[in-house]
């Protein structure tokens, strides 16, 4: 891929269009709401799986709906003093795998805790866990379009929850510091990290990796590339729904939940990336905590890594480095 | 394409092996069973699409679950006899779209049911209607791995028997003849159409088309084309659940039911089609109503009909010319 | 495909330079006389399609050098009246195929006229039965440089005279109303229905859908897609007639002779269509019968329905609809 | 690509089953007879291209239907003696080009006929200009299947006459011994070779190169490449018409006409040409002269040199090196 | 891909044609003898890469040529008795990488080299640090056919006698228990990885996943996937040297080494896997050892796992967790 | 491929954003100097190739670091005074290939020598005779990152310098006239053109054909097509030396070397070109002889072909037809 988005300059000054729904706050407020009226029922048990230096757990505790979510905790073998929390969430059609995948924050003196993606896990790697116990209307396969009819349905209403439950679900498990709460992800892991980062106030640290579910709407006219494509074959069918279908995404777009965010983060982004494009990354990078700045009077700092000549696999290792680095200096 | 699968002489004395699973027709009787406990709940309205020659009506009715199932009915406006009725089932993703698409059967003086089916109708053309209200585990984008750990849980399940209770619903409106009634569809239209074939014991005729769905063992051996691919997909990921997976799928595979076909039956297949690969579509012919004949000493007719230059478009308006001639033959 | 044209407020007011040669006018007359010289040569001989609804005629007619054209005549068995007709013309590579295809305006009440294309009708679809007896020079596969370096020999001008006869065939016709007569088309049926609205001063009504063949020159630099690529081959051989040979489609390109329109129109567009950019389509759009308005006081009417999300398949079914309801308005 | 077709050990012992029709003989016999009626109608005329070693002829001959065919002749300038003369035909798609293209075989003392082919010479390289003034029925784009109906309509029947043409017009030229003509070609213009080597009785050597046209039938089970996929594309439009096509193509396939072969041959083939699969160049190859073996009892002897890891390019210029030295060994 | 190999009740059976050049023991001993007449030069620098629990050495010692080859040494921080170490090596185009991403064998209690490749390490990841100071003549990109017309000059002569000499390293290195080297690698990795078992003679496991490098003659019959690709590519250019080239590679073909290994083998192979067909794995793995067999009586195991729905990237992180599991049994 | 770069009337004046390295010059004459210390070697052979009309000669002398490369002299056989010379350079991945393929320049009454590419010549074509017997560190496959660390280490160094030595070497041979030399090239030989051409003061023209290597930086932003991709990939893995590459390369840039050229140039480019964009193209050409206009008040004359429809085959035949006539004219 060439570059395919703005130029550089242009990006790094990128001001979206904002499409905000009214009552974006009350519509999550309400949906953080009724999934606490469910318990976290909260289960955590020892996992052997020949790791002599980290211990591993399965965990499992209650997301939207009170559906059961599965995670992976692990970190360092017989860590005495509680210890600070990252929280990583999946990219899209990927799902927990196997817990001697994710022990490199517990080697690094950390709890970690990978969220399992409902209904998700079978596209890739080595599978999930969590099933996705809701039905949906006509759907394009995939998850896109599911209950894309109304946001109340909308299949990211139950995962984004899903991951803010799985911040409290860290909290509350032995060993970890409460206070000390990350979040991170790349790709679709990274749009649920941003939307974590709006919808809880207190996180330390944000670390989203060419993040997708940003600026959807420019999304669709920049690129074709799967999984935003799966939005374009539904609309290419029903071709009478647009503008509800695009509103139902305003809930759940990055861009305008990241806009609340209060934590300092650590973005990166790919300039020759199809998948989510610089301009949508940029605009949720250029937007971010722009109203807690408004209330507040503080902004959270966003730094952002360029990537110029890589696809969506970005940063990679590099950037992992990048965030241990910069994560160690914040804690 | 080139020739892709045995040579046509093999195909057509091709035997396939069978990989039955015990208590397949207690797996069925049962669903069904459990399926008619719920009202039909048939609703018919009339629906006004500018066609003076052809009368639409919308119709629901309760399938798998008591789910509501959409389907389009069309007749000849103003016929007075009650007429054969031609119960359609659709490709893998598509809906019933719009009710004009649906006039040729009416057209020709007969009845004609197009099932909606769930969950799809956002791939291609012009939509469905009709929601799968059931979740799933993890699974891979598509419906052909939803609920693959458990025969009960299995997507199939549920569109089979929807497609049972069309018939139901077809035999129950009004100016039908319910002694006269036949099922046919494409790929996937084709597959559901040789379940019901093999389901419902007093059909008048069968016609599939391309199916899909049928000795599903040799497809994933012989194609790796879209959709066969999606379970491809899934045995990548989740590799220590190959045979689990494949015997759920042995419940739904065309070839087990077509054995027990009673009427007779049109097929046409495609000699370069990769997509239904030929020896799949030949072992359900093959097999068709072979125990119907060895229950009751006869075996129902099976035509064949093929296309040696086509891929899976096969013989398209070819054959609807034939299947009209054939049809008229019959009824 | 994402977006590849032009943002779509400026496509909507978008003005094409204007290209046309000199004599346009002359070049058409003569050749319609020329043609004219030739009987029409009518024949319609009844089909039994086993269709009681549906009435088939195979038509027969002198298109363009006397040479015989083949058409399906369809329309309500049993109609007594003198019918509207609606004339249509076919996609690239396509033929009229088999009778029972087209059975929808006959289901609408109106006669029916589909034109074979002459030379094609072996790429896709049921076949066609036209032949073209006119050799011809150097050639890229297909009939886009038939002829190429004189308009005088060029493929579309005997396409497009065909399309003209299939007016005059339609109106001589028995059952028909000569007075009410529309054309329709889509891709390069559009163009043609473009062409002969340009050419023929009393149609009651045109119905292009994503058509080809409209401003040729700014096709050649945003697509390199099938068809408009043979024109694209041919000049990368033939390096030294790139004037010449864009000078022979000016005097075919949709976007001169719509100018000359006199007949309402109902367009449509598709955003993402590689096939026939939407620069080329609004090109056409937007200087519909602007002569006509010069010449008579009074513009045409030309309305557009944008399909966003899809390409060269543009509306489908949902246009048809749409056509139905615009063109019982009308009529 | 892999190998795709026999085992080499197979290929080189590989019997094709025959299709010969009846009347073969008499159906050229006729043909050729037909085409002498018309005066030869030879020109040539010196054109300066600039290559003070190379003498340049632009020459038109009558081939099929007294149809004016363009070729370039060159030789040695200066060059007083008779020289023999090498017959060249061309690849699909291409034309004559340029003189100063075919400059080698002068330049190595032989005289060099490039005879242009009707129609084509717009797909890739420098250009033809040479027409086919004859018409035809619904052909999928291409020469392939233009006339396929019958096979004194088809297109090969006029394109091989021209290739017999050509050797009548290079023996008539001046300071050619008329009694030294090789013929040779790649890909069409091998098959057109072949054909020239079974139709003219006195040829001193045959050079075809991964030719097309030989064991057609087999060529259409084993590869879906261009161009024989125009075929297929053909047949899976009107596939009504399957035996009928097949039979006409009898008339032009390479391996029946070689069958009757008198000259020595040196053939090339390359093992994973999927646009001349290597079973059907050795069908053409192994049969090679045998009628004449049976007539007169001697074989014209037929060497093949195989490249077992090129595509359809095959030797390139390391067979011409071979010819060069395979030829000059003969003269 | 579908299934594109032999059925795989054939390929558990399957015995390769062996093509061992004469000599080849020679050939590997004197470049083994020849190799280390330089100094090992062994450098090992502790690396602060901001993981607690794991301890990071850059390594570096002198290879084939006495070239410097680095490595990465991981191990558990603060372990004191000398622990059994895992040595690595890569797939085709990576290098070594940033050390955190080899944390996983530290993790389990081992300590663990991963050698760099020389000259590769750009094609993908994060990157490699180690140059190849060796020129070559005419070659394909990559490093398939550098020095291949001379097995003295192959490029593979060279990175697999780095691989023997990494062992020898990885045993001079404080911390290290000497008796206790396994041997591990996917894809060329495992290819390089079947060579060292059969040069280095008291392993005490070797774990070869979907190996490159085996079988050669027959991957080229069966594949054209990239990288064995690069060879047909340049025998595709230099085809006079065919049979020169596949000797080369004769001296490199880990069929021919892997006859000659002595220590337990964990196998894995992927049914649907293009890159490293299933065929030559099984080659491998069926003849694995057995020259040891016929010298000493006593075969050494080898067991092979199953990937049947996976393709070159096999069984990922299962296969990691088996080996996990088996190697904890063994040591 | 439509159009992918600038409109052509802004391509027309495209002035580049300059980034020559401080010291290009100093790096050149010394890499010069450096070379011209080894002694020229030169050596030229008779061949025999059959081709009684041109002599050639296998010509090998000493280019960077003294290695031996080898080329091909061809003049017409039996030449007696001293000829024009026009020094030929090849594509990326070809060699000189065999002897007959290099005959039309002595057919036009010229001496051509055809410089192989040291390392290349194993990726199409017949293959070339030199090797470059200096290693690289890690390096993506093919050559544009050998090296890439430093300019001195760069291959493009050995390779330019090879040129100017071909030029030298050129001169030296029996009956050629020294000071009527041109050079030549498409693609990578058209940048190797323009190279010697800004290094060599007194030829008397220069023919580059869609020149590679040139304005490298903007074509890493237009381009992603082979080669120019594997500096890409490079910089995707060696995320922290995009500069420190970038910077390399720019010693090597032909649009910095074209400023210093000083004879007559004869470009052409090709507007649909995704392997050597036009805007690089027109770069170079734009900037042509600056340097030399500003030290000379002469600036040399600098044509441009346009090639409209074409991709990177550009004008093949017709600019060498071109080509003939405008060196004639200047000789």
């Amino acid at each position: 891929m060439p570059l395919i988005d703005l130029p550089v300059e242009d990006l790094r000054r990128y001001r979206a269009p904002l499409t905000e729904p009214d009552g974006l706050e009350d519509f999550w407020s309400r949906t953080l709401e009724e999934t606490r009226a469910h318990d976290l029922a909260l289960r955590a048990e020892r996992v052997d799986v020949g790791l002599p230096l980290v211990e591993v757990l399965d965990v499992t505790f209650a997301g939207f709906g009170g559906h059961p979510i599965k995670a992976w905790l692990t970190r360092p073998a017989g860590a005495t003093e509680d210890l600070p929390v990252v929280v990583e969430y999946l990219g899209y059609g990927g799902g927990r795998g196997l817990p001697h995948e994710h022990t490199l924050w517990a080697a690094a003196g950390y709890a970690h805790l990978v969220m399992d993606t409902r209904g998700q896990g079978s596209g890739w790697g080595s599978g999930g866990a969590t099933a996705d116990p809701v039905g949906a209307g006509n759907a394009t396969p995939g998850v896109m379009t599911r209950g894309i009819e109304d946001p109340h349905d909308h299949y990211y209403r139950r995962l984004f929850t899903d991951g803010v439950r799985a911040v409290e679900a860290a909290r509350a498990l032995d060993g970890v510091d409460a206070s000390r709460v990350a979040v991170k992800g790349i790709s679709q892991g990274g749009g649920i990290a941003l939307a974590v980062a709006g919808l809880v106030p207190d996180l330390v640290a944000v670390m989203p990796d060419v993040p997708f579910l940003c600026h959807v709407r420019r999304a669709l006219d920049v690129t074709d590339a799967f999984p935003y494509q799966e939005l374009a074959v539904y609309l290419s069918v029903h071709r009478e729904r647009v503008e509800t279908v695009l509103r139902t995404f305003d809930h759940f777009d990055g861009l305008h939940l990241a806009r609340r965010a209060t934590a300092p983060a650590l973005f990166s982004v790919a300039l020759r990336d199809r998948t989510c494009p610089p301009s949508t990354v940029y605009a949720a990078h250029n937007h971010y905590g722009e109203l807690t700045a408004e209330r507040t009077g503080t902004r959270p700092t966003a730094e952002m890594v360029e990537y110029p000549f890589n696809q969506h696999e970005g940063g990679q290792q590099h950037q992992l480095a990048r965030q241990l680095r910069w994560f160690a200096d914040r804690i």
